[in-house]
């Protein structure tokens, strides 16, 4: 039996349970704000260090909030996350918009909210100035190609649809320079869920080795590197966590070799992490509600894929925990589903728990980034409620349950039940 | 070149594009019915015929509407999904409520809509009759394990979290029967997008042989045998679509030689499809706002995989049209890619198509199932509007495009903002 810690004691979550209908995620205030600072305090060397947290990962306003009191700003990829952003006050240089293939609306809205704009293509330069006017400063995403192998989730660079070639990147700072831009940024994104450090310092000198060469090549100098996201997260047990100390320590050897002794010194380091800030510290709790036992032996909850994708959308692992039984012998192989229509309809499948009784609760771990994000409303199901255990040891709801009317709310039904029924339902 | 037909004429999708906002789902009221009618004229034979129209497949009224104008009854899985069917008017054993891992709110509406329940499991039977009672007519669902093999979407039977083991479905009947219950349904489903006519031929002799040994170990008849769905349709150009005549005589033969020469007839047969019944007559609507070339040349739409799930996630071939340019040279191979932070939200890969220029109206055929419905909000990112082309030549809107207000609808951002932004944005 390999148990794995929860971020929440058994009692917390057994009160959030007794005060909230399952299934809904619970987050932990006080774990987040924690990672925080031992994040940021990693890297208290940086002339100008900042995490621009990345929004997609969780896109509740509570927990930007928290993440801003930290220091934190947001990633955002689209309206609809500049606009959350905007109504918990977040705006100007504490967003970086970070977006590909880029609608004409959204990069307008950057422009007014005065966010650091990240462009994802040489052909944006022109179609930037064009729609929403240049900024003073500016930063160009990197796809480094065939010189940088990615990891297995994000695939290799080459493959990807993001980023400038080297030749592009400048050309573009080039014209930009050209167009009247001041100040200038670089990024790159070259991981997903990578537990290995030496990925990160790789990058970090990979990018501080560009900024060496646009020095040489154009005299302009760059004020932050943007190293992206990707610090995964042992979601199995017994997998380690990215020390961050070993990450920034790399790192600085590298800004020392190449940064300072090119005299650039000083250029700020920024992160885009989503994953590795919250997802720890967020676990989807579920209530079994049905046992079945056919070819093999099934587990039923009330929660499904539509709460939590990654185990159904790839075959991903989260730990599960059976609150009360975590000492009990794990003895029972059990395959452990939703309801949907769908047979990777699965949060867990062939895995050895405890014996599990209907009523049990179940604690889905890790669940903490990309897993409400990312749930969507097939078979007519709906996502559940988000709550928050605050530092003051209370529970509060920080996002309602879906309701049929949500579901429901861009369909017109008039005229479609001749008996009235459309109105009274 | 390899062009595959569309149901709509260009003008037809350019008249559409004049009037709305791309992105958007378009749908062929014509060829539905059409479709419709040919299916059930494929079965006239058949005493008691009915196609229940999956309803997660286009979970729209309006669709659902015009199938039941058809005569086809409705297959929901959830509480949406029924409440969805009563709002148009169908109602009663109109609604086949097939499921699994069932809340027992669920039943409680199935049972007060007067749907057909087809039980999953054997445990479902007490609990059905503690939380709602038990109908006059039941049905069950059957699981054939390894005397079967599923095709390659649905999995392995003996894998599969559906249904009852050929043991336990006498034990259902026999429980069912001394509990009350006086009319028998069985179900079964063990493909999806089967393009092999053989396969329902071969799932209605197993059906058949399973009602004659009930008959004889039991006593009991089976009123109907839902074959499920599963018939797939012809994604890439030259594939062919599944012949419902064949499929028919296949199942008279098997019903001849089973149900007649036992003495059985008559007895319903019944299908639950979705994809074969609308998928050919919707397609996605989108705009190219963006090119790109780096390692790849990219074209960049307006929708992305929120529209469209089946391509980033399952690696689906979708056909697709650029508008115009039907006839000309296929000689540019492009990824045609969506703007989410994915590096999956990809249409296409190298996919050859003509040289398409920014402003192009590009068509993704074969989305009228399973498109819309799988849709899900990452990033942020909003769903588009379902259109319907109608008999009379008038397009209407049948589902209105998400709003901002849509997306944050779950959430409060009272007391986020000092500045008051929350209430002004």
């Amino acid at each position: 039996m390999i148990e794995k810690a929860l971020p929440f004691s058994a009692s917390e979550i057994k009160k959030a349970v007794d005060e909230y209908e399952t299934p809904f995620y619970l987050y932990d205030e006080k774990g987040i704000r924690e990672n925080a600072r031992r994040f940021k305090a990693a890297f208290s060397w940086v002339p100008d260090f900042r995490e621009y947290f990345a929004v997609k990962a969780t896109p509740n306003p509570h927990i930007l909030k928290i993440l801003h009191e930290e220091g934190f700003g947001a990633d955002c990829s689209s309206l609809a996350e500049l606009v959350l952003c905007e109504r918990c006050g977040i705006v100007g240089h504490d967003i970086m918009f970070t977006s590909n293939n880029t609608p004409s609306e959204e990069f307008r809205k950057a422009r007014e909210l005065g966010a650091i704009i990240n462009l994802d293509d040489i052909s944006h330069l022109p179609f930037l100035k064009e729609c929403a006017g240049l900024p003073e400063l500016l930063c160009f995403r990197y796809n480094p190609g065939e010189s940088r192998s990615g990891n297995f989730i994000i695939g290799e660079p080459k493959e990807a649809k993001y980023g400038l070639t080297r030749a592009q990147l400048t050309e573009a700072y080039k014209t930009a320079r050209d167009w009247g831009v001041k100040r200038f940024g670089l990024h790159t994104m070259v991981a997903s869920n990578e537990l290995d450090s030496s990925f990160f310092i790789e990058t970090a000198r990979m990018m501080f080795e560009i900024a060496v060469e646009l020095r040489k090549e154009l005299g302009i100098r760059l004020e932050f590197l943007n190293l992206g996201g990707g610090i995964g997260i042992p979601y199995k047990p017994g997998e380690k966590p990215v020390d961050y100390m070993e990450v920034s320590e790399g790192i600085r050897d590298a800004y020392n070799r190449l940064i300072v002794a090119n005299s650039l010194d000083p250029i700020g380091i920024y992160f885009e992490c989503g994953r590795v800030i919250t997802g720890p510290y967020g676990v989807l709790v579920s209530k079994v509600i049905h046992k079945k036992e056919t070819y093999k032996n099934y587990v039923g909850l009330d929660a499904c894929m539509v709460n939590l994708m990654r185990p159904g959308m790839y075959g991903a692992y989260h730990h599960i925990t059976v609150l009360g039984k975590e000492d009990w012998p794990h003895d029972h192989m059990y395959d452990v589903t939703g309801s949907l229509c769908e047979n990777n309809d699965k949060f867990a499948i062939d895995r050895m728990l405890p014996r599990i009784d209907i009523g049990d609760i179940v604690v889905i771990h890790d669940t903490g980034a990309h897993g409400y994000s990312m749930g969507f409303n097939y078979n007519g199901k709906l996502k559940c409620a988000e709550l928050l255990l605050k530092q003051d040891g209370k529970v509060k709801m920080i996002r309602r349950a879906e309701t049929l009317d949500d579901y429901f709310a861009t369909l017109d039904f008039e005229g479609l039940c001749e008996t009235g029924c459309a109105r009274s339902a």
